[in-house]
């Protein structure tokens, strides 16, 4: 189509974002126009400082403003602790449940061959150095449970699996596989079921 | 949640979107920051430059960043006949079709007095001044098939009942209703039916 351009570069823009097809964003280009002016500013405002002032915290890689990011700065966090995640949407998923107390480590992505992501892409050198250099007693590897995800912990595992850590009694754990909470054995895969029967905790 | 302000600034921002929850808000901000950040800027920009340079046609009312838009600026389209529609997005589904080439009337709205939007808050008598100055001989009322629109579409033909315009020969139309091309008549509501028979056509 071709009415005007400043219309056509913003429908453009919008569809850069995933999920949003000529449909969607030709509806949220005229929802701001027709209706939100001044949303559209807003997002505009926050889209440009957030592209200009976001990067990443020093210690543990998630997006942040600061040179050091929220979670990391607070005291009351147990320092002990580190949570290995592929992304900062993890992050904010394991926040949400508010039960973990700890730090976390974001890698930003997950090791994949095939793409030509290695352990140096990731950081994976990054993490050890940053377990050898503090206090932490536990890492706990929480990539996605696909096959990406689990090579990842696997690796990060063996990584830290040094004489060193192992005197200082560093625990590596994976965050536990089975069936999710809510859902029906019926529908449930059997390599999940597997999983969850493996590790079967005992009542009494 | 509370990360950083700038995130959050941001995905409260895309909320404002419609059909855009906290869920999918962040998704977007998380793309935009983990993946493509010029995207982000290029989107910010665009967004900026469409909220303050898109205006409306000052002769058919769409959405323009010049004084008058590129159809109505076009010498080739038909001058004589304008379709009526309520928003620019319908111009869009119209001129989708590539099959109508006149010129177009967008009310922005339609009548709904329980919203308290009148004859004057859709400037239906700019509507009628349009149609008197000029050559116009036909005027397609495309308001949605909804109860406001259908209202609103009587409402004009009312308005244009003049004898300055009978005289001239102006003719006023409604588009079809009938059944959707492609659909089953076993699903199509009872209202449809009734039309789509009323209005047949004779083939032959």
């Amino acid at each position: 189509m071709n009415y005007s351009p400043l219309i056509d570069q913003l429908i453009d823009a919008f569809r850069r974002l995933p999920g949003v097809g000529p449909k969607s964003a030709q509806r949220m280009v005229l929802h701001f126009l027709e209706k939100d002016r001044n949303g559209g500013k807003a997002l505009a405002e926050a889209l440009q400082a957030a592209m200009d002032g976001v990067g990443q915290c020093e210690k543990c890689r998630t997006f942040a403003e600061e040179a050091v990011c929220r979670i990391c700065q607070n005291p009351s966090r147990d320092q002990q602790v580190i949570c290995v995640v592929e992304t900062p949407a993890d992050v904010f998923a394991v926040e949400q449940t508010a039960s973990y107390k700890g730090l976390y480590h974001v890698l930003m992505g997950h090791l994949s061959p095939i793409d030509g992501v290695g352990p140096d892409e990731i950081g994976i050198s990054f993490l050890v150095e940053r377990v050898k250099s503090s206090d932490i007693r536990e890492v706990i590897l929480a990539t996605n449970p696909t096959v990406e995800g689990e090579a990842t912990a696997y690796y990060i595992a063996e990584q830290l699996k040094q004489d060193e850590l192992k005197d200082r009694g560093l625990k590596i754990s994976r965050i536990a596989h089975g069936v999710p909470v809510g859902g029906e054995l019926e529908y449930i895969d059997g390599g999940t079921l597997v999983h969850s029967l493996a590790g079967r905790q005992t009542l009494g």
